[in-house]
């Protein structure tokens, strides 16, 4: 047992270096690895089939509410990138230029796209012409590069995987009504599936994407307490239209802009998952989106038909449809047990010579530990249902976390004393002035994580200058 | 009428310019439009599901077979490339190059993967340390980017979409047997779900991938009765396992060098369907992988129950796993008919109010244009039937095609003089000796497609040279 101990004992403990420990996760799991180019990370079979199980669902949703894949060139021309000027500014920083094809230089330099919205407008601007090409509605699954200069396994990749959503549509109202349902497949998303809670809400003109009307966002709150920004969903209003001449004749004959969105969540994901559910044993994965949901460990699988009986119920399981995998290496049974639970599996079965006797086996729970002996009888009825358990609990206890950890304050003072000891996410009014926001984060530390869609009504002013408040805010340290 | 045929007027004549036929066909079957970038295309919703309909059944086979799927940086250093000798010499010329970051020049350039054997190798070589870790059955979907003068919609892309698996072993025998396993799952692929007919061999030395010690080829024949490479298969031996210093400690305990293969296809086989199968009509997609595979045309639609009826013989279908979509817009009849032969459906299902009167509806099949009135009562099995046919026939005409344009010769003139006229596979022997090889493209203007798996006895002598014969070899002109 010295040596599987080891495995653990190797990972950083959460509560002593928090940034260390969810490095550690993401080596020993073998979600990532690196590669010779700082921060770009490569996907592991293991990392990669979360995103698979995190893409089967989202594009289902995508395509249930009409949505049509498509896919875009890598590469946008400088002049393209150009064509809408907040768009450039937030973006040209930190963009990777080609400006060699094989050994020639090229005319014009190109970027590999840090986001695709001006390629979907030139696309748009050669197939709209009338209102009955409205609303167009797709999606890419595709990577984008951002080059920047810090760097974390999921949570800030210089290239990372994502789906950009890019909608037009005949009115404002029509694409205010897309970006809100997008948003609202993300929230649910994290909330289902990834056993995330969230806060929904809009962000600030300053933290609003480059060159969008409105963003809206879902917030999450991760066990150290920081922020991470799940998924966004912007607004355009007709300004990208305009710059990039989109028109279309509406019914009345008329030349108009559409309405344009766009919306996306990334494999950062992913680190929200480690981030809200990991413990100092490893990973902990939500059964919904688990690669394998239930690990079979047979015991003493040389006695006579004990892998058989595994094997058994293994078929059963998966013909119940869930993923399941049976460890019959010849690996200590500690080994296999430490393994598992640095993956994540959310439960065990483990099925031995007595356990066969008395037609039962053991199932434990990665979340909790807790151990039952159950009846092989109904094993795909129970077995779903303890997953079910683990995927509400491991919701419940992230959702105590944000609650215990969300907090009303009345001063910015107050907030720089909370943030300092508590950290989570303090909620005052605000003014709306960018001022009061810069203040705050100048002096408590803390960013505006979104104005959310509930309001509370805390008090008549702004914290910080004292002005009628128009808003109450979420601020926090976000990833 | 006038402007319902004038849709399908707009498509040149395959028999008079099959090359324009072919790019009008991409563009009006709404798979392809244009980017500003030369030779980058964008795929539209419709090709794009083609696509999707790919790596399903691909990702399925490639998961049976064991293999796990990753994802790996899209930059690769220069340094990297340079490793193995052979590799970069043949890429580099076709390399795009990133040489800032941000507003910084790099100090090392990148270029975005042509391919990623570099990337696999790296990775490899930090995660296999012992004979347990042994296989790796990697695969990768990505898009990769090579900068080539000339292009056209997917058969020459800059850009394009695949999937390249890369694969380690302990052994050359295991390695050899796994690149010839994905080489036979590529000829099936093409076989039984895109109804191409293929020629299976080796490339020739002069043929094979760079890097390769083997390069396993699928050889299709277009309807022009030009060579299409639809799928390769390589064999590495331990080359780059050395050139990359990847060791493993085999059972001996001794250190060892790994066998390597790698495989791949790309959306270039969608421009293979197209020039199998496609008429004057516009495309013709086999069923198996036809986004849509019965299109329902409502007749006289605004008449009492008709809909419904249509949309009841659809939810029917549906049910039984077949893909449909009824066109119950306000266009004309003339023009959902051009529409859809345009976009290749195999079936168009036709229910009107005489029809319901009779229990039946109309089929007619998009490879033949044949008409039947069939009964609604068993119609799920009547549609599956129908689509069978239609596959099993495109399977028998492009074989056909085939057959009729394959022909043994005993001389270059002979080759010469059949393939300005006929065109096809011309078989020979062949000395093995890369001169006869060069004289056979400079005379006849053919390359070597392959060497057959399935050699025949032409002759004991090489046409060119006169020299002994080593083996046959399948000539011609490729896309």
């Amino acid at each position: 047992m010295a040596q599987d101990k080891k495995q653990v004992e190797q990972i950083t403990d959460m509560e002593v270096d928090f940034a260390k420990w969810f490095t550690d996760v993401c080596k020993k799991a073998e979600l990532i690895d690196y590669s010779s180019i700082k921060g770009m990370f490569i996907l592991r079979p293991y990392g990669y089939a979360i995103w698979e199980n995190f893409q089967k669902i989202l594009d289902g949703k995508f395509k249930e509410t009409g949505h049509e894949n498509v896919y875009l060139p890598m590469l946008i021309p400088e002049s393209l990138l150009q064509k809408e000027k907040d768009h450039v500014e937030g973006f040209a920083p930190e963009c990777a230029w080609v400006t060699y094809g094989g050994s020639e230089k090229l005319e014009e330099r190109y970027c590999i796209r840090p986001t695709s919205e001006t390629l979907f407008c030139e696309h748009y601007a050669n197939i709209i012409h009338s209102h009955r090409d409205l609303p167009k509605l797709y999606n890419q699954w595709c990577s984008v590069l951002r080059w920047e200069k810090t760097s974390r396994p999921f949570l800030r990749h210089r290239e990372f995987l994502w789906q950009e959503g890019h909608t037009m549509h005949a009115t404002a109202e029509e694409a205010i009504a897309e970006t809100e349902q997008m948003f609202n497949i993300y929230a649910d998303f994290c909330e289902h599936y990834l056993a995330m809670p969230v806060v929904k809400g809009r962000k600030t003109d300053k933290e609003k994407f480059a060159g969008a009307e409105a963003t809206y966002t879902v917030e999450c709150m991760m066990h150290d307490k920081k922020a991470l920004q799940a998924g966004t969903s912007h607004y355009f209003g007709d300004g990208f239209a305009r710059a990039f001449d989109i028109t279309f004749a509406g019914k009345d004959n008329q030349p108009h802009h559409p309405f344009q969105t766009s919306w996306g969540v990334s494999t950062r994901l992913i680190g929200g998952v480690i981030m809200t559910h990991g413990d100092n044993n490893g990973l902990v994965l939500p059964p919904r989106i688990a690669p394998i949901q239930v690990i079979i460990i047979p015991v003493a699988q040389h006695k006579e038909g004990v892998l058989e009986a595994n094997q058994a119920v293994m078929n059963r399981l998966k013909a119940a449809g869930i993923r399941v995998k049976m460890d019959d290496s010849d690996q200590s049974a500690g080994w296999k047990f430490a393994e598992y639970e640095m993956k994540g599996v959310p439960l065990r079965l483990e099925l031995g010579p007595k356990d066969m006797e008395k037609n039962q086996c053991v199932l434990v729970r990665r979340d909790n530990g807790e151990k039952s002996f159950v009846s092989l009888d109904s094993i795909e009825e129970t077995v779903q249902a303890m997953l079910d358990a683990v995927q509400q609990g491991l919701y419940d206890k992230a959702k105590k976390n944000l609650d215990e950890n969300t907090y009303a304050c009345s001063s910015l003072e107050e907030v720089k004393e909370r943030m300092s000891t508590q950290g989570g996410f303090a909620k005052t009014m605000w003014c709306g002035d960018l001022e009061c926001e810069l203040k705050m984060k100048e002096e408590a530390g803390v960013s505006s994580r979104c104005i959310p869609l509930e309001q509370e009504h805390l008090s008549d002013v702004c914290p910080v200058c004292g002005k009628p408040a128009r808003h109450m805010v979420y601020w926090g340290v976000a990833y």
